[in-house]
């Protein structure tokens, strides 16, 4: 068999070529398009950032308008999903809801059976729209609250924010979880979008590789992370422990850090530092630093004795406490950002395409083993 | 960055360890757990397959019989399921429900949040059944019929017949469709279960990664194929012309004739064999050999004119149409075989796990590029 053995896991293996998202660890650069993180993060906004990962540059000010009005206006719900919601146990994570619902998604979306370029761009806008939606209206469904009606009006970020929790956002929060949506939107060849575009590349359609991004995203090594971080800063808070002598006695038992250390960062994850900074801002506009300054101590504990750097799920932690939204609802945030990414690199592969199909090393029995009758088995 | 660059699709790739199956694309072998498909499809059942598939040796009579058993008591499918199925509206196609309702099972999965081997098997058990019930109850509903309680006493295969025409199959039907899922049950690191793969690394759950796969399936150049043969008999019965001619006209005007050759195998694919040979036997059983007939003669043709072999959808097709098979439950059924190998391979990768995260080769504009403020774009 001519086949090549790649790193377990498939590390340093380049499965894609895609202009896109361009990573250079070594040096913690993240460019989305060629324009660095750090510029997106101060400059642009989640609607601008989305034009751009979908259409490879920055658009003017009239492009800018009618991309923001498409996806404002494609904020609309099927009624028949948010039955579909509403019939869900309360029990259900917000994780496997999103998960659910937006397969559903498909049923009642006009260009399901198109999967051209365009129908994905035009399915592209309604699941971002949508995405975000199901998430807010889903919470307010299982707290026994009234669903709060898209505005419009608003942002993606404020929009979000509106319908999560029926009271109209600051200008800080909108623009915290705005930037927080920039810093998520695109991480190339990450999992959860490398499981869309195994999916995509058999010709199934853009809801079929979200929803198994979004399955993929869910878990703890991946957008799973960030609930891991607040879950252990609760703990902390909860035990009213110093968070430096808690986490050594975690070290100690050989627990795992979550939010620490990256497959592809070899200096800071350049996303940390945006969030560290929104999270410190946050914090003393809100009079609330708590947050903030144990994910600090905890941080330069690990820098120091672990020579392992923050990633994106550290501060994102901390941001979304102090922006008082549920610990469950940390990687669903993560996925209304990451579907940007998900939606162009999906598009990307489908403009071409070939079946991602790579072979196992084969460590079973030897072949041929014989198929003995069942009545002489042992 | 030190990363080595595969081909497109990870072709020639070796993506992870597997003891699962062995494929020589060379020489036309498959074998799961070192035993050929040959004497499975000869000697086997659907239920003793995937006892090997998960526990890598053949079951005793006493484990085959407790095995067959624990399957046929999974055979549960939660009120909810079967109300959400009835919400559906009737054009949902069968391969985008099975991906929403087996999203929606880990809602009532008792062992949803835990991750363990042990549990994992527990769940491999439920989704095994509860995928076959879930495509025979949707079609039952979706043609306004009654939908059939399973009958315990049935195998895997015909239960499933029975479920979704009311009627218990007879023994070549019954048989017939065990050899199906026999044959299609795993296929090493095929699209779909590569999809559960990278899915499950994250650390998320099986039904994460099962309905990333179907998701995955359900396209045209992987499962979605032996749909896409069907369609073609039909149209050149419905034309009344000749089926080497109608073949030859479509690749004239360079349309792609599904079925034929794969990634994998250089020699006929060994699925195919038992396929041609089932459908032969099973049209003159039934005194309907016009599927068989039509699909012998293309086949000669593409294997003469274009050196091309049948692959495991080519033959799918007339086997499931002269079973009186739904053509849009053709890829329903390959999920219900697949569904063991999918298993056999989540439970595996998280056994040894490492994050699947590969890298992208960057084509996009020079990095840095220049955020250029709005007002200045041109």
């Amino acid at each position: 068999m001519a086949t090549a053995t790649a790193g377990k896991g498939l590390e340093g293996i380049v499965a894609a070529n895609s202009g896109i998202c361009w990573i250079d660890g070594e040096a913690g650069v993240l460019s989305y398009r060629g324009i660095d993180i750090h510029e997106l993060a101060e400059k642009s906004t989640f609607e601008e950032t989305t034009y751009l990962l979908w259409n490879g540059i920055l658009p003017t000010e009239l492009a800018l308008r009618e991309f923001s009005s498409q996806l404002a206006l494609a904020r609309v719900l099927d009624q028949r999903i948010v039955d579909m919601l509403r019939g869900f146990p309360t029990s259900a994570t917000p994780m496997e809801v999103l998960r659910t619902a937006v397969s559903a998604l498909s049923f009642y979306d006009a260009d399901e059976r198109d999967n051209s370029h365009d129908a994905n761009v035009r399915k592209a806008y309604n699941l971002t729209a949508q995405t975000a939606m199901i998430v807010a209206v889903y919470d307010r469904i299982r707290k026994g609250l009234e669903i709060v009606p898209p505005d419009r009006s608003l942002s993606h970020a404020a929009n979000f924010l509106w319908m999560l929790n029926g009271v109209k956002p600051s200008e800080t929060a909108a623009r915290t979880l705005d930037v927080a949506l920039v810093l998520h939107a695109d991480h190339e060849l990450n999992a959860s979008t490398f499981a869309a575009r195994v999916i995509a590349a058999t010709l199934s359609d853009i809801h079929s590789a979200v929803t198994g991004a979004i399955g993929a995203l869910k878990g703890p090594l991946h957008g799973g992370a960030n609930e891991a971080v607040m879950k252990l800063l609760y703990l902390i808070d909860k035990a009213g422990a110093d968070p430096v002598e808690y986490v050594k006695g975690m070290l100690a038992a050989r627990q795992k850090i979550s939010g620490f250390g990256h497959r592809v960062y070899k200096t800071e994850d350049p996303r940390a530092t945006h969030l560290r900074k929104m999270s410190e801002r946050l914090g003393k506009d809100a009079g609330q630093s708590k947050w903030y300054e144990m994910s600090r101590a905890i941080e330069l504990y690990i820098n120091a004795d672990k020579k392992l750097n923050a990633n994106v799920d550290f501060y994102s932690a901390s941001t979304y406490a102090t922006l008082g939204i549920d610990i469950d609802l940390y990687t669903p945030i993560f996925a209304i950002s990451r579907i940007s990414g998900w939606a162009a690199h999906v598009i990307e592969q489908l403009d071409d395409n070939r079946l991602i199909r790579p072979r196992a090393e084969y460590i079973g029995p030897a072949y041929p083993s014989t198929y003995i009758p069942i009545e002489e088995r042992g």
